[in-house]
């Protein structure tokens, strides 16, 4: 919920590239993946539209700030708008990743293979509980929060994911923010404050299932 | 990824709510409820506003959709605009829902408080391994995908959470909309397709990691 930030192109001219556009090219990255499993070597705008639910005119918008891929009639080269979303996207390279709360919802993302299909690697892993500190887990031990500066330093982890209870998400987020961290994906279903300089994202996993109740019950009232 | 969806308030006139404002609503909610806990009885746009990202503006524009609640100079009361929120997202009653994939992911779910508090009650739980079948978890027991369309039936589950992997995750769909499910609730990276009718949220928590990401690097070019 923050506001729109303009994008800039590594190497090219400035490009107005929007979070909801960003967001848009993650779901087109996850279908052209897709269609370059099965083997497909072109794309056109109406699939990708369809496969997200957009129209094909918004697509064609969403990629124009990509350079111009796509030629009329013939349609996007897979491999070459992956390649092109990627780096727009900031993930043509690996991201170190620290989670800090080892509980279930820990357990599942440390396997959840998405993350490092798309360069998210986990490199450390943090919990205040005494009897988790120094288990293994994935390969990974465990650490105190004291050890975050240190380790968060050695392992060059930018991106740091949140999964202990609300009441202490503050308090482990200005940890992070303090060992450096870059960005924070917060699954604390908590508004959470970070200082200017640090990017954080918030996955409310109650407010998706409202928003499906929300359409369901648009549909009931039909 | 829906088109934005027009809203009816149930006991009024036609009201425009989109989906992203839906969105806002639900951050609203999360936020009043924190007012409430710390016995705050009236919020103002501004202060609702800063806690979600937006303006005053567009929170009062947000709000005007639910009647007339707030006064100027004085604010919102928190207790009426939280009723009027649940009101009009469809969470002024509870949810029966039914989990499909019994995981760690599922683990975690099963134990997230957020659901409850906000009327999302899990009544039934599938799994295909016939090692977690008969298993009982919180409670509830692990069923086969056989029993799916009976238990539905009896447990009056109208929403799915779908935490299985993606290479059966569009068969599992298939299997609750024939259980007559009303919406699912996606977690598998994978785009699925559902019949009129039936809604669908996806959450790939990899495009949340990608926006951190794109986010992250957006301030490092600056």
């Amino acid at each position: 919920m923050k506001a729109e930030d303009p994008a800039r192109e590594p190497g090219g001219g400035e490009v107005r590239l929007s979070r909801a556009s960003a967001g848009r090219l993650s779901l087109y990255l996850r279908r052209l993946e897709g269609f370059r499993r099965e083997g497909s070597k072109k794309i056109s705008s109406g699939q990708l539209g369809e496969a997200v639910g957009v129209t094909d005119a918004q697509v064609r918008k969403d990629l124009a700030h990509l350079g111009s891929l796509g030629q009329p009639g013939i349609g996007y080269p897979t491999e070459g708008l992956i390649a092109a979303i990627r780096r727009a996207l900031g993930i043509d390279r690996q991201w170190s990743v620290a989670l800090v709360g080892v509980g279930n919802l820990a357990r599942a993302l440390l396997r959840y293979r998405g993350f490092q299909e798309q360069g998210f690697r986990i490199v450390a892993l943090f919990d205040a509980d005494p009897a988790k500190i120094g288990q293994r887990l994935e390969g990974l031990e465990v650490y105190a929060p004291a050890r975050m500066a240190a380790v968060i330093a050695e392992t060059g982890a930018e991106l740091g994911l949140l999964t202990v209870p609300s009441e202490s998400a503050q308090e482990v987020v200005d940890a992070l923010v303090a060992a450096r961290i870059k960005g924070v994906l917060n699954f604390a279903p908590t508004v959470l404050r970070v200082p200017a300089g640090v990017s954080l994202v918030s996955v409310d996993l109650a407010v998706q299932l409202e928003q499906l109740a929300f359409l369901v019950q648009l549909r009931g009232s039909d």
